[in-house]
């Protein structure tokens, strides 16, 4: 693993590319995008940045595992939202932690904790800091002292592997790679790999009910959790590891979305799995994207549950490279460890076929041994998706505006529902921006409906733009939530999406989320602003 | 469906035999179990019995939806367990509900909550009233001016079908066989199949998180739901209808498995599917029931998904009619409504196979044309499966001791737990009866673990058969919690394993849900002793 972390953007600094690339890049933007982006704008140094000083420090015993430097500070300001990028560009850290406590073990949480919450200060558990939805945001507001951001990455080791049950227990603090890597010894893998695979963790996953790369069935990390542990100001919950119990309400989902309001995750036994052996991958073209979204119901309510079944719109296609012939394109995949799935997906070719879907190249099948360079389209595609987010350093760079949403609706509301996004973020990005791209693909399918996810881009006018994609998200978030949308599939609640999730939740699940929160946070020192 | 419901049994009550009849099966049981079951009780009649006056009655908005009859209140005293079987035999009522409420409309469940919750008289909600935990039971104890109970039978449509989503609003008091004939004529089911199918609601589905017939991946009513709808005190919770949400903890989750505590429950929107087209079975037998454990873990772990794994030890085997021949039996099963299932069954006979077990018929395979008469062992053991409960009322009138626990554990504990249960229940079954028997299946498999269930059967002695069974129930109890497995995988808490699941739980889960039940029913009226 490369250098350090940026400051501002995402990812490890050193991928951030020079002047010279970045211009380059500009010029392709403008062949692919039809607008004209604007001269590279250089980030702020840490050096040069003036932060207001810190307000409160660090208690003496935990003072060793806590940094108040400036290139600490400002890199836990923020989350990893376009507001995000463009603040941290410019240089705006306004209300940066007061301090970044860096735990080496579970019992400097329990006294970070027991100290906030005797001296009125908030704590912000940090993860990988990959939140777009200001789900890290330290700008807590009056009430507090000052704020801390909690920062489990020293704690990101695997401490046990039952290989007989398939499960580890796993520290919170641990990234994806960090995960993968360990657990490569035993043959397992937990395969969870979201977009911010390389740098959010195990805590942040399960706190924002992370969603993964199977596109059915286990699409989320909820699936591979077997039993949690949270310090919280009240003391430590630990619920039961068991494969499945009918014991009261389940004690993981109260723990499973609570982004840091409820307590800390330290650590977690998750559901692991063998290394797969067999893999069959296709990509199936349409001429018309509703003839794909009509394949893709069908699929997922075959029971075949491929691993990847992702529909991509043919902008979404063009943007990450996996075909620029103007088709709509399905991903299809299916893996396992133990036994080929060519039937599978003949069978899911076969219901695609029958609703249009033309597949040039053939279903491809690859087992153990010819595990090197997997098939093109799908190779391309993965890429692609891992390096989007460095992209959007230099997208932001430019002076473009580029963000992302994703939702889930029963299938009934799904035509109505991608034709109002468009009609409106359209709309939204002509009103502020004259103009704009907007592209879909479905990331997850569920018998009952899909996970389109929602990808814009717009010309910025240096020094309008935060208004002006609040402008476009706003108009986005309300076609949502009126449509009978989730205001979120998999992005979480934050500080961003709070008044719409305040739509979409009942009033009495408000009270109860907010009864708990007083049993377990009596202070309400943890994550302010969130969810609640 | 036949007449009414038995007052103290299982079921309709023409289904209970008469003397003559039980007799012979008695004479059967001796063979079986190589002890002398009693001279046949008869339970008494519901007009001998004296039930205490009622304390409160209904206001007289509701009067008319309330029922304050001897045969009603005697019959929403207990659920189904042993203890509510034999008290119901003997006809001791103590404490019947005041009267039982049977709302056409959920405005009159609204109505009378408030009613209740002004009058500090406890509710309790009561589905099929197949609870086998005291989880419907109304002897709710001393701070109450009475106790309702409340019957959601009358709410048993099916309201809306969503074809394109696969998904339907279901009145909560539909039972099984209603929910299924009335989605029936549009080619859906529920497929939702627990032992107590006959009777129980989706209501009470809902609030126990009821495990049904899939033994692998949707083994629950959590997996089937979209969204519920339920009445509080407070207000009406109502979820968002989606496919699958990240905003914030999953609101199903606070309803699921709250056993009637937080609220009533009457209405939810389920995922049904098409109905099978193509299923596959076989009957795999064992000498070791060790080694079909093996086979059935690495079933379980290998992704296949078998619609049926379910492990019978010899006992149980016989007992189901399943074999006589002293083998241990895996039944397995594969159904689709898309397409046939033959190489899964092939691979998971392989991998039987490599365990030692032989599969002397072979599996069998239809197609939807085929489907009368489904092949032999399987249909015998459903069967078997349905009838079970009647058999326990004709066992308890000879005056034996029946009863089934059942839990999960990870695999890494499942022979010790194994063994583990087996010996602490002979010896308690020992101390307490001089004997018995207990059998065991694997009712639901998971790639990290198994949840075996048990049965015993005991003689019991004329008088103290209640202390008899409590000492093999605690034994029971207290052997699955000291080895690491849950107080329960489906059967619920109810009031009888409220010790043990306090043992299991976190204070700090208590704490929250006990705040959340503050909000959500700040009376307390809501089947107080259950859960909390």
């Amino acid at each position: 693993m490369a250098g350090a972390l940026s400051h501002w953007g995402w990812g490890f600094a050193d991928r951030f590319p020079d002047l010279e690339a970045r211009r380059e890049m500009g010029a392709h933007v403008q062949a692919l995008l039809g607008f004209a982006p604007g001269e590279p704008r250089e980030p702020r140094p840490v050096e040069s940045l003036s932060l207001p000083a810190p307000r409160v420090t660090p208690p003496p015993a935990l003072a060793a595992g806590c940094d108040a430097s400036p290139y600490a500070r400002a890199s836990h300001s923020y989350g990893k939202g376009y507001p995000d990028l463009l603040r941290g560009l410019r240089g705006e850290f306004r209300a940066p932690p007061d301090f970044v406590a860096l735990p080496r073990e579970e019992a400097e949480v329990v006294a970070l904790l027991d100290w906030a919450a005797g001296q009125g200060v908030a704590v912000v558990p940090f993860g990988g800091g990959t939140s777009v939805v200001a789900g890290v945001e330290t700008d807590v507001g009056a009430p507090f002292r000052g704020v801390v951001s909690l920062d489990l990455r020293r704690l990101c080791r695997v401490l046990e592997v039952d290989a007989i049950s398939r499960a580890a227990r796993i520290q919170a603090g641990a990234t994806g790679p960090a995960i993968e890597a360990q657990l490569a010894p035993h043959g397992l893998s937990l395969r969870h790999y979201p977009q911010s695979f390389e740098l959010s963790t195990l805590g942040g996953w399960i706190a924002t009910r992370s969603g993964g790369h199977f596109a059915t069935l286990h699409t989320r990390i909820d699936d591979f959790t077997q039993s949690v542990r949270m310090v919280t100001p009240a003391g430590i919950l630990q619920t039961g590891r068991f494969p499945s119990s009918g014991a009261g309400p389940s004690p993981e989902h109260l723990v499973l979305g609570s982004e840091g309001t409820l307590g800390v995750v330290t650590e977690a036994w998750m559901r692991v799995q063998a290394r797969p052996r067999f893999r069959s991958s296709a990509a199936v073209h349409f001429a018309e994207l509703a003839r794909g979204v009509q394949a893709v119901r069908e699929i997922a309510q075959s029971g075949l549950y491929p691993a990847n079944c992702r529909l991509l719109d043919a902008r979404e296609a063009a943007l990450h490279a996996v075909t620029a012939d103007g088709s709509h394109v399905l991903l299809l995949g299916f893996e396992s460890a133990d036994h080929p799935n060519e039937e599978g997906m003949r069978r899911a070719v076969e219901i695609a076929a029958a609703h249009g879907g033309v597949c040039p190249a053939g279903p491809v099948h690859k087992s153990e041994g010819e595990r090197t360079g997997e098939e093109g389209t799908a190779a391309a595609w993965r890429q692609a998706f891992f390096d989007a987010p460095y992209l959007w350093n230099v997208l932001v760079s430019l002076g473009l505006i580029v963000d992302t949403f994703e939702t889930a609706c029963t299938w009934d509301r799904f035509d109505a529902l991608h034709e109002g996004v468009i009609a409106r973020v359209r709309a939204a990005m002509k009103r502020a921006c004259g103009g704009g791209r907007i592209s879909c693909r479905l990331t997850h399918v569920y018998p009952d409906g899909a996970a389109p996810y929602y990808t814009f881009l717009a010309p910025g006018r240096p020094g309008a733009e935060l208004e002006q994609w609040a402008e476009i998200k706003r108009a986005a978030c309300d076609v949502l939530v009126s449509l009978g949308a989730t205001i979120t599939h998999h992005h979480a609640v934050g500080r961003l999406h709070r008044p719409w999730y305040e739509r979409e939740r009942s009033p009495l699940l408000a009270a109860a989320l907010r009864a708990a929160k007083g049993a377990l946070d009596p202070e309400g020192i943890l994550n302010p602003g969130v969810l609640l």
